[in-house]
């Protein structure tokens, strides 16, 4: 039972690498309108479910009671950066809790950004949690535990209010059963669950209508989409895909990366949600590939697929500028 | 024709990524000892090789001319960290055959390693050639063009004296023929041939014991084998994969990595020559195949199975320092 090849890296005329993996589009009520590999093998979403476990935060009145504004949305849905506007806003969105950044439970690390870490290192600084890609989310974790009349501390641990409420919404929302001996530690300390791509792919395609869920949530799902088509920024950061890809189709395509070569999107005007995974973790990967399917099904003129060419296919360039060789999905 | 799993990632009770690939161990006189996967599917060896295109800088009586130490030979054949040792090694040598760091043309890049970028960006500095990884090959290409009496400008062009060499050098060593229809361009802008991995793995057993070779190619082989086992840190850099396994095992093995998930390898007590590379290019894979292989055939006491324990099986932590899980091959 072998996965096909998801995208393929060339150097002069030769394929170089290969990266195999599965991929499901699915409509709102489950139906498929296009699977290639194996999307029932239960797969870590990683990141790439953080809008769905951003739910219980606005379901709950959390970000409303806070006055959360629509780029902490964004920022509470993302893996950023860490670039000094999602630092500060991460601090914000804390500070209205009347929390500090003491209380993130998701360790530090530097930005992923290359200009913002040296940046950081020249002004002789260390990095903080703050600079966490994770750091939005988890300052809507802790919104969430405040607005709950919760203790934010621990709020990471699978038996917390906080992460009983995500695991909540995740699994009504994907209709696949959550369990315990499928769970991992994500990167930034919070649960993981094992679940198939199929049931991301739904959840994805409900989260992009509203279909199947009840109005408050339905209203939350719509409001996290408008918060990210408009703070694409937000969503992940300088030159990064989600960023480009919104930025270029604004709230025709929500698109969220996450560790290990996960992919999770939705594209509402045509009621489907995708999923897809590299088994090897490549994230060069399943972004060509998540690029690759959304130009197959969403229609385009013919200047946004001009604009959108680099997101389905990628230059890869040396030390010296020069060209040597792509990132594309093999059919490309 | 599908390549077997090299390596896999685990988190929690889960695998959550997969990495494919080939490998093959032959001895000195091209029997095949072990072979898993394509090892005929034509990959291109990248860094992986750099000890055999060094075999000229020693044959042609440069590094004798100009006085090269043993870290010199060995940082020749590195793929290097960029740390302030690496620059200036690089830098001494260039200057030994009268030239700069401007005559180096792998292009700039921030150090691999982060305290040594750090280090650099606090000090207000940008990076120079010197840092690219490469720098050291690059350094030992001028030494070579300097001594055969040929401009340096230019050396890393196919058509240079030096590339000649090179090529020349790498097609006898393998035997197997560096066609330009099958050249890529290298990240430091030298050509990369693709050649099967089986002809790798007899490259670097003839390069491991000197079989087939004549008397001068011998000794350069030996000296490059013994400046590595004695200098380590130059082949890679602090925590690396190449420097803490050749730092543990000396002379019994040589091993250097290459970009996109390539690995050759020479066990001399045993007259073994390695080569695998991943599919996917991921170096985390191919690191782990490789220990799992030198584990399989290097006999080894207890203690120094202990401590080769890490080199083939890495721990996973996130950013709490959390262990969530492995990488390991699928036997181990």
């Amino acid at each position: 039972m072998e996965n096909p090849v998801l995208a393929e890296v060339t150097r002069g005329n030769v394929v170089e690498s290969r990266h195999r993996g599965a991929a499901i589009v699915v409509d709102a009520d489950g139906a498929v309108v296009f699977a290639t590999g194996d999307i029932e093998r239960p797969v870590f979403p990683r990141s790439a479910v953080k809008a769905l476990q951003a739910l219980p935060l606005l379901e709950s009145g959390a970000a409303d009671r806070y006055g959360l504004t629509e780029a902490e949305i964004a920022l509470a849905v993302s893996s950023h950066s860490g670039e000094p506007l999602h630092a500060e806003t991460s601090l914000a969105m804390l500070r209205k809790a009347g929390r500090e950044a003491a209380c993130l439970e998701c360790g530090a690390h530097w930005p992923s950004n290359e200009a913002a870490a040296r940046a950081l290192a020249r002004s002789g600084a260390e990095p903080s949690a703050l600079n966490n890609n994770c750091s939005g989310k988890h300052a809507g974790f802790v919104c969430l535990s405040c607005a709950l009349d919760e203790d934010p501390a621990g709020y990471v641990k699978a038996g917390h209010p906080v992460q009983q409420a995500v695991r909540g919404a995740l699994e009504t929302v994907t209709g696949a059963a959550h369990a315990a001996e499928r769970m991992g530690t994500d990167g930034c300390s919070i649960p993981t669950y094992a679940v198939p791509l199929s049931a991301l792919a739904l959840g994805f395609a409900r989260f992009g209508t509203g279909r199947g869920f009840g109005p408050e949530r339905a209203k939350a799902a719509a409001r996290i989409r408008a918060a990210a088509a408009a703070h694409p920024f937000m969503v992940a950061g300088t030159g990064r895909f989600d960023t480009r890809l919104m930025g270029l189709l604004g709230a025709r395509a929500f698109t969220k990366t996450g560790a290990e070569g996960v992919y999770c999107a939705a594209l509402p005007e045509l009621g489907y949600g995708i999923a897809l995974k590299c088994d090897d973790g490549a994230g060069r990967a399943s972004e060509v590939a998540l690029g690759a399917l959304i130009a197959r099904f969403l229609p385009m003129d013919e200047a946004t697929q001009a604009a959108f060419a680099p997101l389905r296919q990628a230059v890869l360039k040396n030390w010296n500028g020069i060209e040597v060789g792509r990132v594309r999905a093999p059919q490309d």
